[in-house]
């Protein structure tokens, strides 16, 4: 199997997350982001992914685009530890935290859209990081709010194992904490980020532990 | 089953397809996004769902939020008829196009962003739909690319019968019409589109036949 990552994005952190807690060796094919006008908009890469957007897994002679399509499928073809509960209502609630990261705040602060923002839009830097820190901020405080209420909730976001939820509620996280949003009214977040950190397979998924990181 | 749905949200429509392909009975709840500064973000509303988005899907006590967790909780509910295929491989593929949709384009043309655009960031008229032009006519191009080289691709996205990436596809064809974005170079899409609106189940789903229609 061969991750196409780049050590800063955040979708391929969730990837390598999910593939550390079941286990799966992996090796990790670097796409740099920034260099040369961004190796992920080559025809070379753009022929294993039309997107040009990084992750892509390669396996079974395909390659794979979006990081959720990405654990789901290692979650059904790999069940073992499993990454979302049993019951379809739970499964519903596991996924739709994850989405609400992946749809409704990870979108808008893509590097692509930064840079969309002050290339073709002119906006300042300081209304780029405003745009940014807002996303962030009403994302994430919704999400405190369906956590914070929710017997579901243990020491990760869904019971005492790691799953779904998790491998997108991380990364997320570090991108809050590198742009300085103000997570102060988010306990429930903090403490299940926290108790992932403190876990192998986040530690080596993280951004600084890759091999292309800078 | 009670839809909290928007006539014109393209994510509701997502869902509303998903629920007549597998012949199930919904009552429609409609939450209007822009009446009195929108019913989404009223207290009673974020109860359900604190997002403060739609659609929203009221079943079995619980409230499911984001529109691919709906479609997939009715999937493993109702599996008959079935809107994943069956191999992994496949799922995964159908999975992210799905995901290519409602992670890529969708989230940076929705309401609330266009909102931020013109409001926060003085954006002009014409930048707002030049914005909104870029994303979808992107990350369609990037689409037609992927569908129009895979032996899978058949009347449907994935064969000969309708499933979660047309379920997504055509609301987001909708909003690119809306917006005159430039759909020439995408035959395949185009066709699926015309293909999955002689559809009963799509038909019924459109904004325009929905109770809250304008």
């Amino acid at each position: 199997m061969k991750l196409y990552s780049y050590f800063r994005s955040s979708a391929s952190y969730r990837v390598r997350i999910a593939l550390n807690l079941k286990g799966i060796a992996y090796d990790t094919v670097p796409v740099h982001l920034l260099r040369d006008g961004g190796e992920q908009l080559t025809p070379e890469y753009r022929k294993l992914n039309p997107d040009g957007l990084v992750p892509a897994l390669e396996v079974e002679g395909a390659a794979l685009q979006q990081s959720l399509a990405i654990i789901e499928y290692l979650e059904e073809t790999q069940p073992q530890p499993p990454l979302l509960p049993q019951s379809p209502l739970d499964r519903a609630w596991v996924r739709g935290l994850a989405l609400s990261i992946a749809c409704d705040i990870h979108p808008l602060n893509n590097l692509r859209v930064l840079r969309y923002l002050v290339r073709d839009l002119k906006v300042s830097e300081e209304d780029k990081n405003a745009w940014y820190r807002h996303w962030c901020e009403q994302g994430l405080a919704a999400l405190e709010t369906t956590l914070a209420r929710d017997k579901r909730v243990g020491t990760f976001c869904y019971g005492d194992t790691p799953g779904l939820a998790d491998c997108c509620l991380v990364p997320q996280v570090a991108n809050a904490r590198r742009l300085e949003c103000d997570l102060s009214a988010m306990p429930t977040i903090l403490r299940i980020n926290d108790a992932c950190l403190a876990l192998d397979a986040f530690a080596r998924a993280a951004p600084a532990a890759q091999p292309d990181a800078e």
